[in-house]
């Protein structure tokens, strides 16, 4: 039952109290909740604390949180401890919990760019994600084929960039609403707008952004990555982002510069002139990581710190400005992870958790065995790294099968970034546990699949 | 546009017609429908006609058909003609269309043992098969894992089979309103009570119905497939398939006869006893054989056809008694399919359209490459393969994830079953037709899952 109580297996003392279905009977059973922070913090932060302590005695139950974060976790907690017999009695066990998360970045990267995504099913999948403790909703929210995000500043991106520029949008007002959204639920609203690379709608409202491609010495008609040697490029990038950074409260943006495509910078005689001029040679990775430079550079000119792909990390490990890198790529993932906290910088870690890619649901099985920290480093450095993400992207993804497609499996992933890894890595007792909590999941109306052949006592009703 | 009009290549005039918005207009836009046959069918049949005809001209339309199904396929047809433009004006073209299946026989397969299916979620699979043009509703409505048909003759069958007794059951009631929602959309329901394997559920309501299985001359307390060697076996089996027969009026039954696993067989005394007295020798194929052929009889008695799975054939080529065999084994099945026609004996192809099978969404473009006839054999004998089946087993499917699981995957396989084999077998062509048609059954509320990049004027809501 206790999927997402850390510690309950060392402290938890499991005996059963007759007269707790209290919540049935004359005396209300009451939880009493306790916050040490004087000031309440009004958005979440990468660093805020989420532990929280509990007990739960005969007819009432006490919980003490450093933050009203860490108390909305017990609250969780709590709601998933109370149960109900087969006539319909509600009960919760006697116990005694502390409680706090092993990781502090745990999150969910949707992509609303190859598929529009309507604000109900991003909110719904808030909800979830609220269940299941995750923290941080990455919302990769423009690439190639469309640019939702509806700007005040420039909002012909939108107009133009978008599949639709009216009903396949997210507005002001949208965005604010997602916010409000997560952060009640203890959830940070991480913005991804990725570049240079991925930027094809990007280029549709706002002409001059992208590189043009030439072929033979003639414009092809087809445009490359944003144009890294022009100085509008900076101009409009410092004022894109200075709106990004007031509409987003997080003090952190994410940046992309993922999977660049050299060849269109190489066929144009204007990129070839910078290149010269700056003394990069025929090195295009010195261009793209001259051009991550000064994103970063605008990004903390604004007050915030820059998440980068690995991509930037790797061409270009050196960069004084990085800080914290998300390691995305397949294959030794644990050897990126350590190349990146040698270098002192943070860590994501995606790699292990990419949901959106076809598979059986039971490969639920092989996310309770990664390990993120199971490298040779010091402690220091094995605190660099900050957390994981899960991530579902767009190409076959959209309202239709998001859910589906993220629970339970994700729940999988989000026990171990919450839990004592070594507690929970044995994939026999998971089972049980999982199937359980995706029961819950739907009965809060979470469209989650099963795991193998069985029933639960509410079915999803479509 | 026209998924699922074969012959509209060939005959449809594409000549746009300005004044046919008559939808929103004055006068209303009529359709004329004919139907030939004087006596209404009451029940759509294996050999039912689905011919229909259709012209459509300015404020009118025209449908004839030899029965009602076919009119139903005529309007199902129209309503996919139907257009809206960007200012919300319905359109539809000028066209003549004959139209009329390739195959008699195109099923869908749903497994209700594995996981419960709420009555509503198969409604819902019943609409979508209609737009799709789906004519059979293969139920598998039992299996090992649950028994969830509330037999009136063995009530324990459910109460001590189903998940739940109450809950997690299919009442005479819910079985009549399938039937029922099925007929009115020209869907047959055939139902599956698949035996001797494939039962552990059945034991549960009905003791001394399976086979106790032996350990060194002790029973185990365990139980295997039927017991073929108890004449209450038979006798339990003649009176459960009368009350099947009269319940669903479809004029075949599934019987199933996969998959026997003969290890228990093989352990218990009485059944080797009987083995040696019907000299058997220790081939338990021809006790299997035996045991099939008395449930076929008990069917054809009832003068209902059986449907067998292949394994039934495999081991029992010249059983006089078996008359269609569903073909579901992978590997060459095309040889198999011939084997079975060569045999003289009707052929339901499954094999490639196994879509439970985890995978992407893009292995649509397989089924557009599916032959059914691609076998050496006369005409004679490519007539007896009387059509195709997609099945959607259960074990990591519920009412969670089967609308995206199966749609729109299920309709590319639905389109070569209907349509002309050679004019719909490019897949470049194939892609954006079923793109389009994807998202008319998003709008009609059917969770299907996308292609690729892109977009619906109307995406799902969740």
């Amino acid at each position: 039952m206790f999927v997402f109580s850390n510690k309950l297996w060392l402290l938890g003392s499991f005996e059963w109290i007759n007269d707790v279905h209290s919540f049935h009977g004359d005396k209300a059973f009451a939880v009493e909740i306790t916050v040490d922070q004087d000031e309440c913090e009004s958005y979440p932060k990468a660093d805020s604390s989420e532990k929280y302590n509990m007990s739960v005695s005969a007819g009432q139950a006490s919980l003490n949180a450093e933050t009203v974060w860490g108390a909305l976790r017990g609250l969780e907690t709590f709601s998933q401890l109370v149960y109900q017999d087969d006539f319909g009695s509600y009960f919760v066990n006697k116990t005694k919990i502390e409680d706090f998360p092993r990781f502090q970045f745990r999150g969910i990267l949707v992509d609303s760019s190859r598929h529009y995504l309507p604000v109900k099913a991003i909110l719904k999948s808030l909800d979830a994600m609220a269940y299941n403790k995750f923290n941080v909703f990455h919302w990769h929210i423009v690439d190639d084929p469309s640019f939702p995000y509806r700007s005040s500043t420039f909002p012909d991106l939108s107009a133009k960039g978008a599949f639709h520029p009216m009903t396949h949008i997210y507005t002001q007002s949208d965005v604010r609403r997602v916010i409000s959204y997560a952060r009640l639920r203890g959830i940070r609203v991480l913005p991804e707008f990725d570049s240079p690379g991925h930027t094809k709608s990007w280029g549709r409202g706002q002409p001059g952004l992208l590189t043009p491609c030439y072929k033979g010495g003639i414009p092809t008609g087809t445009f490359g990555p944003v144009n890294p040697a022009s100085l509008s490029t900076y101009k409009f990038m410092k004022s894109f982002f200075k709106e990004v950074s007031s509409v987003f409260p997080d003090s952190y943006v994410h940046v992309g510069g993922d999977e660049v495509d050299h060849s269109c910078w190489r066929s144009n005689p204007d990129v070839r002139a910078f290149m010269q001029k700056m003394g990069f040679g025929a090195d295009f990775t010195k261009l793209e990581a001259f051009y991550m430079e000064n994103i970063v550079n605008i990004t903390s000119s604004l007050n915030k710190t820059a998440i980068v792909w690995q991509d930037v990390f790797d061409d270009h490990k050196h960069c004084s400005s990085l800080s914290v890198v998300e390691v995305w790529r397949d294959g030794c993932y644990l050897c990126e992870v350590r190349r990146v906290v040698k270098a002192g910088l943070q860590v994501i870690l995606a790699s292990p958790w990419y949901l959106d890619q076809p598979g059986p649901t039971h490969n639920w099985a092989r996310y309770y065995t990664v390990w993120p920290l199971a490298f040779k480093g010091t402690e220091e450095q094995k605190r660099l790294v900050i957390g994981g993400e899960v991530c579902m992207w767009g190409e076959y993804v959209d309202a239709t099968n998001l859910a589906p497609r993220l629970w339970p499996r994700a729940s999988a992933a989000a026990e171990r970034l919450w839990s004592d890894e070594k507690q929970t890595s044995s994939v026999d007792r998971a089972f049980p546990r999982l199937a359980d909590f995706r029961c819950k999941l739907l009965r809060r109306g979470i469209q989650a699949e099963p795991l193998y052949v069985g029933h639960c006592k509410h079915e999803y009703q479509v």
